[in-house]
């Protein structure tokens, strides 16, 4: 379908679908009524991020305004829930850091290539992730010339982060999570430290000079990383995978103003490691612009409608 | 002795030390002529960081100049050599870098704290690390609103650093270092994702819910880690510990135009990692100020000389 | 018409007009062949924007290579030159200082309600208006933190600006530029300083104390301001007059991104001047915007395609 | 004297001096009482800049609570008031804004070369001159990648710059002030737009085609000019003139973080105009270092103790 002149059908999906972008607690309350009249809803706060009232409450620090709702809400990333997507009546648009962290890692975890128990990601917003916060620690002079770590070591975004990461592990996932401010408007890098499954390890890994035949496997692994991501990805509209053969890496500015995420990964020899790299536009991959892609699958629009 | 009015003794002092700022290569060329005239050199290049002439073919891609100097060289970390520094003739003063990760590494590798195998040092710096080099990815609109890693996994600097965490740990060292680019002119924040050592593990650490007595053990390893930074650094005049029982946490802003050194660190009661966060001026306590703090050491001035 | 889908037709339109980014002095090479094959050339060098070999030659410092194309050119300010454009085999797309200087100054000297004799602009350019030299002045760090003049007196835009100004006066005029570099990728903010045309001077005019009626009188050439814009520009895309009753001034964040250059005036009851203050982004509405505007219109495409 | 070991009599003059840095209106009432007291007083608010309580409640919105106090207070800019600041008991430090205007414009004012009716200074603030603002405005990203003029037409900072530039003149002066925000932390850089004095024009003037001797005039008036300066500002030791006969021209990262004012002219043979520009950095030769100058003169200390 061509979505180009509005017809009846293409109005009436429009209006049966509400974004809401209102602070969490706050979202659950409109949110009821409107599922009630029956509306579809996408919701931009956490109120239906979470599984687990009980996480919720943990998390945000008040009992979950609506917690039957919770199973009902499908976790809107395009890229690992599109076919429950399409048939949601409430989609919960992920987090931006949670973008950023969980489209690379999920494939890797789902096929088993990475130890769950052994994930670090390190990630550098901008300072529109913090809102229009009327705080001094938000004022231009504040931040310019500044970088900075927060919120360490548990930052609410975790919740989801780990409820996404332990259900493509098939296991409970706890992961280190730093998130810092670097003087920028837009954007997140996200460099995440990721262990090779035990039997890649001790080949491909720690300490090469223990293993005869660590190039070789080596180059397995890598090989089946490249596959992982090309299966998972490579028709994905919105997801670029940088070619680990050249030598470019993510970086804000190629993809702020765009719904991209950029990936790119190093396996380290010396160390048998895997850094895997991500950036994205925190308003736009990790915020509306997701929200709109879900908006579209929602509707059966082209999924790319508004989006480049 | 107070370093107030010139007089013979100082003036002389003075004559014979040289700073050599040059890149390497060239220095090790100067330094030479200029240690047989008896002059104390104060080296500001990589060229006599490192003990093994190899390990510096294989980072800096030519053969040492000078492979005979190197046992004499002294590494020029104040807080680490200052015994050793008083009586150099060739001091080979750290690069930026290193001086952001060594600094919190070191008391805990020698006091055991943590294990030696495990060591992720995440770091952030201006675009002055970079020197005043004509390449497109330096001009302002490549560098403002863009963050990006760069060099992984194999950065120079990781001859040095893993050269003095074997020295610490009295054991070969593999780190992991990833350095980014982010649009600020001076500064360097690093972050340390540490395991703390076998003996603390399944108690302080992961996963928590394995462990009756976490808590306590967390405690006891905090009380250890916070005891460790203070006889190492209690008395040092440019290192600022941040106490972890309050908020703060480094900025690169509180360092830039002083030679002191952030620290701050958080045990993570949900992982068991440690993280250890510093923040430096790369041109300071990174290069230049580190230098004369060993200047000073070198020729028995007050160490704060000129630098406070 | 609506441009909706590809037809024979359209597309047929675009074959015919060819974009030139080139360098000056190539770019009137390329155009030549170009003309002589029937094609259509919008060209986004210095070229021909002006009317006068010998000009060019002044400030460009070589001789013109087509001298010929200089009266069959229209210069691209689709707000002053609609109707040409639209006929034009040769539209030379304006600079980016000469539009936020232009566009607010046309009007009232066409009016005659400011003296030609006394146009001082004051520019703010974004660094990405230095193009991608590899010249150590655009490196990230002597651009951060820095804010500067430069190119004093004599910048090489003063010799379509003063070209077009004095269309617009009937007269030869003479103007104060100085451009200035501010660490933003991109915008600039141009503040001229005008005079009131004789017959308002005295009146609304310096000084105040000498004139009775000036409350009167101010209020009067404000209301022939606000008419004069509101002719010109009233019904204009692209344009964006900010109410003068409001206390709303340009700023380069709003018009980053798009083909839109907002425009405020004050008059100043103090000395009689009138402030008019413009901001675009040089970009868009100082480059490649414009030019599409002008394929548009040349296309009979409507005006806002591809641009909103 | 040379200000080294510390002595009664230094340790004296010290206690007797307080800086006041407080709000307007709230300066007047501490200073008072301290005076009584026999204190000497350096106040960096607005409240005893004014010879006029009128002027001051015109443009600070409340009575003045001190009128009393200000026939007795001094000017604090160096430059002009040294020896009545030598014996001030009361000093008023000028603000960032007019420090960089006056220290250009006074000269020229006092020689006759520039007429007192046409002066226009356009000014380029960092944040920091906005102070710590907890007003949305501020924020980082509303103000990074801005670039906007703001408080026109009428500035407070204009009571001052208008009093000591009549002062000079000994003529009321009016001026055109536009102030504008950068995204930088610290830094002014003032741009004025001068007439040369009415013996200089049609010569040196405008247009330069009305006059058969404008080459010779023009090399006069800027040796008049490069003379004034160097009569007045030859031996300052915080006052950079810069070499007209060079390209440099006043960049604020070349002041920041010192007590310089560095200042370039340029006369435009094309408009006869002269354009003068200044640098400062505003928390220092604007604040804080220039009321530190005032404290050694008033002590009768080495002028550039505690500022080189």
């Amino acid at each position: 379908m061509r979505f180009s002149e509005p017809n009846a059908e293409s109005l009436a999906k429009l209006a049966e679908v509400v974004f809401l972008a209102l602070p969490h607690g706050v979202a659950a309350e409109y949110a009821v009524p409107l599922l009630q009249l029956g509306c579809r809803v996408i919701d931009l706060s956490a109120d239906f991020r979470l599984k687990s009232a009980a996480v919720y409450k943990e998390f945000y620090a008040h009992d979950h305004p609506a917690p039957d709702l919770l199973k009902k809400s499908v976790y809107g990333l395009p890229e690992v829930y599109r076919a429950q997507i399409q048939n949601a009546s409430l989609v919960a648009s992920p987090g931006c850091y949670p973008t950023s962290i969980l489209v690379p890692t999920i494939p890797l975890l789902r096929d088993g290539l990475i130890k769950p128990s052994a994930i670090i990601a390190d990630s550098l917003s901008g300072l529109s992730g913090a809102g229009r916060k009327l705080e001094p620690e938000y004022l231009f002079v504040d931040c310019n010339e500044s970088v900075r770590p927060y919120g360490i070591p548990k930052h609410r975004h975790l919740s989801e982060i780990e409820q996404e990461l332990s259900l493509s592990a098939k296991a409970p996932v706890a992961i280190q999570f730093t998130p810092h401010l670097v003087p920028v408007n837009r954007g997140i890098l996200t460099t995440l430290y990721l262990a090779p499954a035990p039997h890649f390890e001790g080949r491909a890994g720690l300490p090469p000079a223990h293993s005869g035949e660590t190039g070789t496997t080596l180059e397995a692994l890598n090989e089946k990383i490249a596959a992982c991501y090309q299966a998972a990805y490579g028709n994905e509209p919105f997801v670029r995978l940088l070619d680990p053969d050249k030598s470019a890496l993510p970086d804000t500015k190629n993809v702020v103003g765009t719904n991209v995420i950029e990936i790119a990964w190093r396996l380290d020899p010396r160390t048998g490691r895997l850094i895997v790299m991500s950036a994205v536009d925190n308003l736009i991959k990790g915020a509306s612009g997701q929200a709109l892609q879900c908006f579209n699958i929602l509707c059966g629009f082209p999924e790319t409608t508004g989006l480049i």
